[in-house]
C-alpha cells in the first residue's frame, strides 16, 4: 500500500474541513479573534508508552488523550491535531482499528484530524501528536504560575495507572481491582470539564504525567517556590486502596508512577471555593492535598504522623 | 540523565521567547491580524530517510529544512516548530551537535524552536517536526488549484539527492561529482526566497519530496486535471549529468528519486513572467518543464521525440 492509499483509506475520512481532506501538504488552524493558539506535543513509543499488543484503538485514543489532558491542564478548549505516526507493518485490521479509535475521540472531543505525516520504521510504532486549543488571549494557565500561599490540588484520583501497569505486566494479580487499574492504564480520561475553573481560579498548573511527586516537584521548582504535601490527603481510588493494603512500595509507586492524566493545580486560598464548586458541577472530583510555601528547597510530603517522607525514584523518568 | 536534564541542557537554550524558555508544558503561537497560520509536518526516521552515522547537525538541519521546504511551496514565511524527539541513547556529543544543527537553522531562518517531546526508544531515531509558516488570510498556495493551461516550473535542479544517496550508498561512485550529489541529499536548500513569487503567482505548488515523477502525479489528480512534461526541459546539474552520462536508469532514478526539496508550481502563462523574474530576482533558478491540461489521465511524460515515457517506479514510496 503507498503512504497516498493509507491515507486515503485510513485517515482522510478523519480530517476536518481545515484538514483539506488530507489532499494538500499542508493545513490551516486559526485562532478567533481573542484567542491565543496553545500548542502541546506528547508522543507515545511502543514498549516504552504503551505495549504494542494494546488494542490499536486504545492506543489512538491514548495518544489523543495524553495530549488533550495538556490542553485541559492549560484552560484549553481543543481545537484540533496534527499526526505524526511511524508503523512497522502495514495491517488493513490494525489500521481500520486506530483509525476508529481515532474517530470515537475526535468525534468525543470535537478534535479534528488536521494534518500529519506518515512513515515506515524499521522499529517500533511509534505515535507523536501536536496538539491545538484555545484560550482566551492571555490566559494560558501556565506551569509557573504557583504563587507562596496558594492551595495544592489534584483531580480524580492518583496511582491507578501506575498499579494497572504493574497488574498489565503481571507483577501484581489483583482480580476485579486490578481489572479497574489497568483500565484506567489504557484509557486515561482528561479532564476537559475543569479547564474553565483552571482558566478563571487557577495560577498554575499541569497534567500529571510523570507522577504526583516528579510532576509536583517539577511545577513548584519552575515557579520558584516549594510545598507542604500531606500524602494522607492523595486521593486514591477504590481499587488502588484495596491492592495496596499497607504496602509501603505500592504506595510510593502510586504516587511516584507515571500515567495519572490527572490535573495537578495551584489556586490561591480566596479562589478555592469556586475552583471547588465548578469542578463539581462539571462532575470532576477535586482534592486539596498540600500548599504552596515560598523558598527553593524541595517540596516536603508528609506522612500521617507528619513526618518528611522521600522517595527513592521520585519520578517516572525516560532516561 | 533525566528528561528534564536534557531539555535544559540541550533544548531550553534553543527556545524563542514564545516557547517560553520550555519551562511549560505547552507553548503560544499565533498569526498576526489578517494572516493565517500554516501548519506542516515530516518525521524522519534513521535508516529510511538519514543514515544513523550522518552528522547529527546534518540530520537536524534535514529535519527542519524537509519542514520550511514545505511551508516555502505554500508561500509562508518561517514561524516557528515543535520538535518530537524519539532518541535510542543520550550521549551528549551526538546531543550537543544535534542542537547545534538545529540552532543554526533556528537562526537562519527566524524559526523559533516553541515546543516539543524528547521520549526513549528502544528502535531507531526518530525525528517528527511540526512545523508553522504565516500566510496573508486566505492566500495559502494550495497543491489542488493546478487549472488547465498553467505552465508547471520546477525551481533549481532535479535528481541530485537521488543520485547522492546512491553515492553515498556505494551503489555509484562518481569523485567530486558524486561529492555535491551526497551534499546534496545530506543537506536540502529548502526554496524559502520563492515563496512571495508563489503566493503571488502560483495556482498550485508543493516541494517535491518523494520524486518529480510521482509527486508532479499526485498534484495532478489532486487538481482534478493532467499534464505533459518534457523530460529533456527538467533541469540537472553539471554533477548529476556528469554521473547519469546517457544512462537512462539513472535518469529514471534521477527524476523519480526522493529528496529533491525543489518546488513544483503551477503558473497561469500571464502570470509566468511576473513569476520569473521575481525567481530571478532572489537567486532561486526556476524552470518551466510541461504544462497542464483538462482531463484526469495520468500525466504524459515526453522524451526528446516527444514519445511517452513510463517509469516501472514513478516515486519513492514509504509502503
Amino acid at each position: 500500500m503507498s503512504e497516498d492509499d493509507l491515507i486515503a483509506r485510513f485517515f482522510a475520512p478523519l480530517a476536518g474541513a481545515e484538514g483539506l481532506g488530507l489532499l494538500d501538504d499542508a493545513a490551516l488552524v486559526s485562532a478567533p479573534p481573542g484567542h491565543d493558539l496553545v500548542i502541546t506535543c506528547d508522543a507515545l513509543v511502543a514498549g516504552v508508552h504503551f505495549f504494542e499488543n494494546d488494542p490499536a484503538d486504545t492506543i489512538a485514543a491514548k495518544a489523543l488523550r495524553v495530549n488533550l489532558s495538556d490542553l485541559a491542564a492549560k484552560g484549553a478548549k481543543p481545537r484540533g491535531f496534527v499526526l505524526a505516526l511511524a508503523l512497522n507493518k502495514s495491517d488493513d485490521a490494525w489500521l481500520q482499528a486506530f483509525a476508529r479509535g481515532l474517530k470515537g475521540d475526535i468525534d468525543a472531543f470535537a478534535f479534528p484530524l488536521l494534518g500529519g505525516d506518515t512513515v515506515k520504521t524499521p522499529g517500533p510504532l511509534m505515535i507523536s501528536v501536536t496538539a491545538f486549543g484555545l484560550v482566551p488571549e492571555g490566559r494560558m494557565v501556565p506551569r509557573t504560575g504557583a504563587r507562596a500561599g496558594d492551595l495544592l490540588y489534584v483531580s480524580g484520583t492518583i496511582g491507578d495507572a501506575a498499579l494497572g501497569l504493574l497488574e498489565r505486566q503481571g507483577a501484581i494479580s489483583a482480580g476485579q481491582a486490578g481489572a479497574h487499574l489497568v483500565a484506567r492504564y489504557l484509557h486515561p480520561e482528561p479532564r476537559m470539564g475543569l479547564a474553565p475553573a483552571l482558566l478563571n481560579h487557577a495560577h498554575a498548573a499541569m497534567d500529571i504525567s510523570d507522577g504526583l511527586i516528579g510532576d509536583l516537584t517539577k511545577m513548584m521548582r519552575v515557579s520558584g517556590v516549594t510545598a507542604e504535601v500531606r500524602l494522607v490527603d492523595v486521593p486514591l481510588s477504590p481499587a488502588a486502596t484495596a491492592v495496596m493494603g499497607g504496602d509501603e512500595a505500592l504506595f510510593a509507586r502510586a504516587v511516584s508512577g507515571g500515567d495519572d492524566y490527572e490535573i495537578l493545580a495551584s489556586i490561591a486560598p480566596e479562589e478555592a471555593q469556586a475552583f471547588e464548586r465548578i469542578a463539581e458541577a462539571v462532575g470532576v472530583s477535586v482534592t486539596q492535598i498540600g500548599h504552596v510555601l515560598a523558598g527553593t528547597s524541595p517540596p516536603r510530603f508528609l506522612d500521617g504522623n507528619r513526618q518528611a517522607v522521600s522517595f527513592v525514584s521520585g519520578s517516572f523518568s525516560h532516561f
